[in-house]
């Protein structure tokens, strides 16, 4: 018997990936979160139906989500993780020498035991003494911060069960907040063919709040449409800006510093969203 | 009952696509031909099972097959087309005021016939008095021609079936023959998660033949990965030093002129696939 798992992406369009065995499969206090082993893209972790990382193409999105702002600051000290408790973006945040410190908050612990279990190439960063890894609730984090970090990252899921309050303007005031006076946050804000309002709507509100706010993408294969966004609000440092010496050599198999630049020139009608 | 349309995209791997209906189901003296009308991406042309292109997301194919090779080609007047019976390429084409004459040679008429009847929003243009549709095969053609195009594109279905010979050496040496001494080509050459080595193997032939090879990418949906990959023979006019002046207003939703160079920034793991 061939065992398929497929993601509806949208009502009417979806990826399948054949899948050897289901390694876990649990409906935590949160969500329901699965980790599968695929033929295709190795161990897959699944929360609410959507792929959320595998071991194939994880590192597009974690070197993403961390190299485009840490290039940006000149010297970021204090990071904080919102969510990404499967630990890739903490993985990559390391590899630049100026982290002192790196926080991960996640609301769902067994994202992080599942993740360090199942996913050791990605999780396996979060044991690392830089590290200090809290269960607990991102936004209230947020609302009690002031003037702690120097980069944000918000690595959420998409905006339906916990994660609906990460994608509110409010949010994004208390990040401004919790952000150093240089500080830089970057939030993942899903695709421009499935999810234009959303883009729109968040660029927008962010925009409201930080002097420098862009849109970068990056092409993620397991990810809706394979064409994802983020988006970067900076209070003084413009990720467009970056002198050529800022960037050091670091081990990556997606970022490169003229992809950096790159991933900023958007598509026409993606471009168009944010008019 | 639900209708689904799934392409195994690779063996483990694929797309699924709600359909409405049928349209029209075929096989020609070539392929198997469908199309069908889909609920997220409108109707949908489908050779051998594979997705050629849908009214939703096709302008991205087409405009970046057409607007590099032209905008690189100082101008651009006598334009051939191998296979592109969908006529989407030479829509875009036919956007350049410099060209005089785009000729279009599909080996399956059936695909223009079914195009014009169901796609018409693509294969409209192929009526345009500046447009000689042949059918016929496309590596005879090129094997016929001397020094009498300044731009080809080779809009090819994948290397299986009547395409096989379209991903061959002897063919690029073919087109270089058919270009005039200041030519450009660029040949659609799939995706970089589960192509490599085609990747590699045309980058590497079409290296040795033209004294300027480049590789660049676009998002495309319903294509493997999302991520897919046009190679880029030139003669002399090098699509990375195009001229502002060059770059002209064209109606487009994918193609920008910052795109036009951004789009050759590869990631990293497919820049090392060149190396």
């Amino acid at each position: 018997m061939e065992l398929w798992f497929t993601e509806k992406q949208t009502e009417n369009f979806g990826i399948t990936a054949k899948i050897k065995r289901t390694l876990h499969t649990e409906k935590t206090d949160f969500q329901q979160l699965d980790v599968v082993e695929t033929e295709e893209f190795g161990n897959m972790l699944v929360l609410d139906g959507m792929v959320m990382t595998t071991e194939k193409d994880e590192f597009v999105y974690h070197e993403m989500v961390a190299h485009v702002p840490l290039f940006t600051h000149p010297n970021p000290k204090h990071v904080l993780v919102v969510g990404g408790g499967d630990g890739g973006v903490i993985r990559e945040v390391l590899k630049h020498p100026s982290v002192e410190k790196a926080t991960l908050v996640e609301i769902d612990g067994k994202v992080i035991e599942y993740s360090k279990k199942y996913l050791p190439s990605i999780a396996g960063a979060l044991d690392d003494s830089r590290v200090d890894v809290q269960v607990g609730d991102g936004f209230m984090h947020i609302a009690e911060a002031e003037n702690a970090y120097d980069v944000i990252m918000v690595d959420s899921t998409e905006p339906v069960g916990p994660a609906v309050k990460l994608f509110e303007k409010g949010f994004y005031v208390g990040i401004a907040k919790a952000l150093k006076e240089d500080g830089i946050f970057v939030a993942q804000t899903d695709n421009p063919w499935f999810h234009q309002h959303l883009i729109k709507q968040v660029y927008n509100d962010v925009k409201e709040i930080f002097p420098i706010t862009n849109l970068y993408t990056a092409n993620i294969p397991t990810y809706p449409s394979g064409l994802w966004t983020f988006t970067i609000g900076s209070k003084k440092h413009d990720p467009l800006q970056v002198s050529e010496e800022r960037f050091h050599e670091i081990e990556t198999k997606y970022y490169t510093k003229e992809l950096h630049k790159a991933a900023f020139a958007l598509p026409k009608f993606v471009a168009d969203l944010l008019k």
